[in-house]
């Protein structure tokens, strides 16, 4: 089967990684671009870097409606809250819609999409059609919704990808307990987006590294639900990310503190303020990385590293793995997740295309074969 | 008072960083220092910035025993568990010894001292005059002792001096519930020291970040000794460091659980998986930002941030700051502290030279008065 | 057609590089790989990058004679003068050796090899069989040798590579005077290899700029050698390279003085120090354009930049792609080119990989389609 | 003697550093600021970094003439061409003007300004009693100057001070050949200013080295100038500036024909293509060194490296040096100088501090006497 695809917002840098992956994915045979700033022009004008590889792109970059015309199958890449027309015009010509804002993460929850963003749905019944797509978690789902013949992917946002895929074999195994998560994490600069900005101007960031919006980021309420969703039971969570100069790449740490404490606490040992840990403790974090690495062994895209081993970003720089690593506290109380994905792929671009092969039943990893090299 | 300083182990990074201050310390007259590998080499070769800088310093790099007789106070930038035959010595002829191993942090504790480092004390009863060197936490100590004629510094690790820093006014004041305090931290490379390895190889770090020694990093003992002593309570700590692409530099982010949970957290309001902070958690956040602002009003060195600011680590490089920003979950439950230092000034070498400054009565930022720059 | 290959020593930078792009070749089944430091172990022990890519590897890293007794091609990335008896081995087995060392970089011209490297050839016979493998030069000869049944390329060094591309088309025009070339050139630091040293240690090369081996860089002979093989005039060049913080890329500037010097030169003007450039050397820059343009117009990997463009090493990073902008100084007497390729890709594994798919008459792009990323 | 000093544009790169370097000067009480984009705000707003440190600071960001009234001597950092006005009032009111753009580095020659600025002078007559404040080359003319009553300091760009102090030893010494001199250079991020743009945002300049206005860039004609006036000879240059991924610093390698061509060059020798340098070569090389440091023996401010060295931006990081190191080509033909300064200060804040403290007979180096850290 070989498909058209369009892409709607071509130019910010999600889309023009969206263009780099489909125009080496097997199965599709032509691009259409849009662009509302670059509208008019080839695509080489604001990517230099395709320079030679655009034999699959059909024309200049064009109006969103044309790309919709041209299509079998879209995406959007596209600030919140602008793209549900384009959601519903592709509804109405059953074309599938590939959504990478959060516009269609929170499915039917119009009132936490509204406390977070700031404004409501415009076409609150789209959501019947729509699912969230983290494959790992949504693999059926996005299925039965394709089979339906009307789908709207709701492409989850980079953080939660990563925090969610650290914290999921351990919540669905009951392994954490009532106390609170706490994800803190670390963002590459291509997050914030193609535009120019203080906080991304090079001499403000190079050499820096600082937490930011701290106790209201979007994605809080995004992770928490599906926590929520895996385990059944809402729990408290906490999420801090931090600005690091790398261009790619989000390392979330997990916190989960784990049901039954160790009866050897260093609340118990007065005389003891801390220790290093003990043969038990890393006993125990064996059989949980056991665990993951069981949960996740027919995931083409989720790496269980070796015991030992440590999550790093650049390990899987330009490709579709997450790369998770299992650890312990020294009190063996609480679990610690290093959940290491590219923010650009797994976080955004190769995560829609993994949608788009599930949708049309291709291999779920055609067009995202890219090997990570380690520098 | 005009002094003579040595340095133990001046071809370090630390130990360059101290000589670099001290070169422009209005009261050190004259510079002696040492190193193994240089010895007999004149400091410009190991840092050529010092080129036309080295009017104070005594000759080459000599031997360690050379630069005790000869200096009026003794700094040792060693590896942990070597130095403390000079640290006999200076004590023996009533030098202050001013230590920034590990070896003299932890006081009569040799038992924690040797769980995480491996070895115990050479001679234990040098603890007997010795402090730990956190201004902001003893001053009073390092005073009293320092007129006694007989003092040796241990001079805090760096993720401790941010860590502590960061979480003594809500530690004093009683706020901390009795959940885990989770430290997350990173740091710059320069952490690393000078000596040549994978890990700080170019490739390999930059554009990368991961963390390292999970659950066993040897500060963790040293933060919880210190929170223990702030608070009179035993408290279980969590401490996790992460390498990123930064030459200098420490970000901590800490977790204090409040004593009093919010009465309307996300667990009690059953539909609501996540809101946005209230009014009255930001209320809150004011309440203990100005707790902070006024605990530290008086210190040189630490500066709070307006409210809504945020702790970054090229706000204070190459200076003696540690920069600390107070913020809340979005239910109000934890308090979340980002503390920033840099790693070789007040992480290192600038903190030993406001202990000299301390122990010799001189104005506590004497020598330490550069400006940070922002880029 | 369907090979088995073999890389000895692919523990290194471009050994590993070859392993990435090997593994994603269509017409490599099986690779063998050798190093002396981690022999006996898993690659993924030295990358953990490859995790869950390593199905066509053959075993464990393995001694050098195994690879060559299995593989029917041979990649050798070692030091200079070590891998002349791994040549001799493959020449017996009529097995292509294609050497990543400057070992065949010189064919029968052991004098210079031996002024520049030290030491003489071990083999010098073997320079009958062996080509240099630049293919924009060279492609007809690779070709003939292959034909002949034993062939060795001297895979070029990564400057020249750079070098050589982007002053070919002036140098075979004609355009070129009797003046000094300069190339005035910059490498990421993968440039220097895995093995930590402290010109490579994160903090001393971060956020610096610095040149080396001024007027003794070893690959002057090899870039002075190519530009007289192309214009048949030996021509003296200067060439300096600099060590910048990036990861991977090589730009090179290269300053070719022009055959006809322009009738206003400012020293004909007395009263002008300067002008900018005037509608006529605009002009005469884009005829050079056009020239180069058409130079390259068949081969696969040149990409001429549009005029007015400029090239940069991020539009070909992890491509074999080079990059090559034409511009001219603001009189019009000197051609300043610059050139942008990938050290690791068309500066070492990517071009070894371009001249195994030459040498077997593949797709000369098999396995080297990746599409440069910008970010 | 103690001044109020005034700054206008405080708030871009060049003026924060003027800000920092100030509150740090012996001399200076007080400062007055102005900032079109941060009028009324304290700078502290602008710049977190100097919080803390504003004692001398009076009040806030004001309007440009509030702070010609109130202080003795005024620094301008703003845009070409906007601050004759300001100019014209300091001199009426007989207070120097320190002017850090191109509007009087080019006294009465406004020719020249106007082809590469595309504008003309607004008040010619200033230039009167202006000007170029290379200290190392004019330091007389600005002491006649200000001995005058009347001065304005043409404050030089910063590629042109590492250009013309590189140079300035060979061409005062009529080393150079007729031959074109070639300076290729580096510079770090700040040189572009603090408004962001896309060829400043971080992903698009982090890991990346390109030029820039490549036979074009308005520093050519200043470069030209000054080796004009050094030698008495005008002599055609070439300036190439490079963007290289580094917060600071700018290192310039010049390339300078000698005038006696060796006697064996590879023109020569017909069988040979190319040698490394010999004895001979390395004993000339080691004449100009000499030669250079004797030049520069009186200058606070100029370091020749020990022979052998090579000049880094990170030696020079934050002070006022430029550190200049002495080569040959491998022919012994072409002499290559690398200088290095930091773009922010000897290429801008610093040398403007430099001129005022010798328009007021301050020590040269008050206020400028931060040793450089390597890292």
């Amino acid at each position: 089967m070989q498909l058209k695809a369009g892409i709607i917002g071509a130019a910010g840098y999600a889309g023009a990684e969206l263009v780099r992956m489909l125009l080496g994915h097997p199965q599709i045979t032509e691009l259409h671009l849009s662009s509302v700033s670059f509208e008019g022009e080839p695509i080489e004008h604001a990517y230099p870097n395709f320079l030679g590889n655009t034999g699959k792109i059909n024309g200049r970059l064009k109006k969103a409606e044309a790309v919709i015309e041209a299509a079998d199958v879209v995406f959007a890449s596209l600030p919140h809250g602008v793209g549900e027309t384009f959601a519903k015009s592709c509804v109405e010509k059953s074309k599938p819609f590939i959504d990478l804002s959060a516009d269609f993460r929170f499915g039917p929850d119009e009132s936490t999409f509204a406390a977070w963003y700031g404004k409501g749905y415009q076409y609150p019944e789209l959501r019947q059609c729509s699912v969230y797509g983290l494959p790992e978690l949504n693999r059926d789902a996005v299925k039965r919704l394709a089979a339906s013949g009307t789908v709207i992917i709701g492409n989850p946002g980079c953080y939660p990808t990563a925090a969610t895929l650290g914290a999921m074999p351990a919540l669905a195994h009951g392994l954490a307990g009532d106390g609170t998560i706490i994800i803190d994490a670390a963002s590459g600069i291509t997050g914030g987006g193609r535009e120019p900005a203080r906080a991304y101007h090079y001499p403000e960031c190079a050499d820096n590294v600082s937490p930011y919006k701290v106790g209201s980021h979007r994605h809080t309420p995004e992770i928490s639900r599906n926590f929520a969703g895996i385990s059944a039971a809402i729990r408290p969570i906490i999420f801090t990310p931090h600005l690091v100069p790398v261009n790619r790449g989000i390392l979330a740490t997990i916190y989960i503190p784990l049901t039954r404490p160790p009866t050897d606490t260093p609340l118990t040992a007065l005389k003891t303020v801390s220790r290093p840990p003990t043969q038990e403790t890393n006993a125990k974090a064996k059989d949980i990385h056991t665990l993951y690495t069981e949960f996740y062994k027919n995931e083409p895209f989720v790496r269980i590293l070796p015991f030992g081993g440590v999550a790093s970003t650049n390990h899987v720089r330009q490709s579709n793995y997450c790369d998770i690593s299992v650890h312990l506290d020294q009190t063996g109380s609480t679990l610690i997740i290093a959940s290491a994905i590219d923010n650009m792929v797994k976080g955004a671009a190769g995560q829609a295309v993994q949608n788009m092969n599930i949708i049309f039943g291709f291999e779920e990893s055609a067009g995202l074969t890219a090997i990570p090299a380690l520098f």
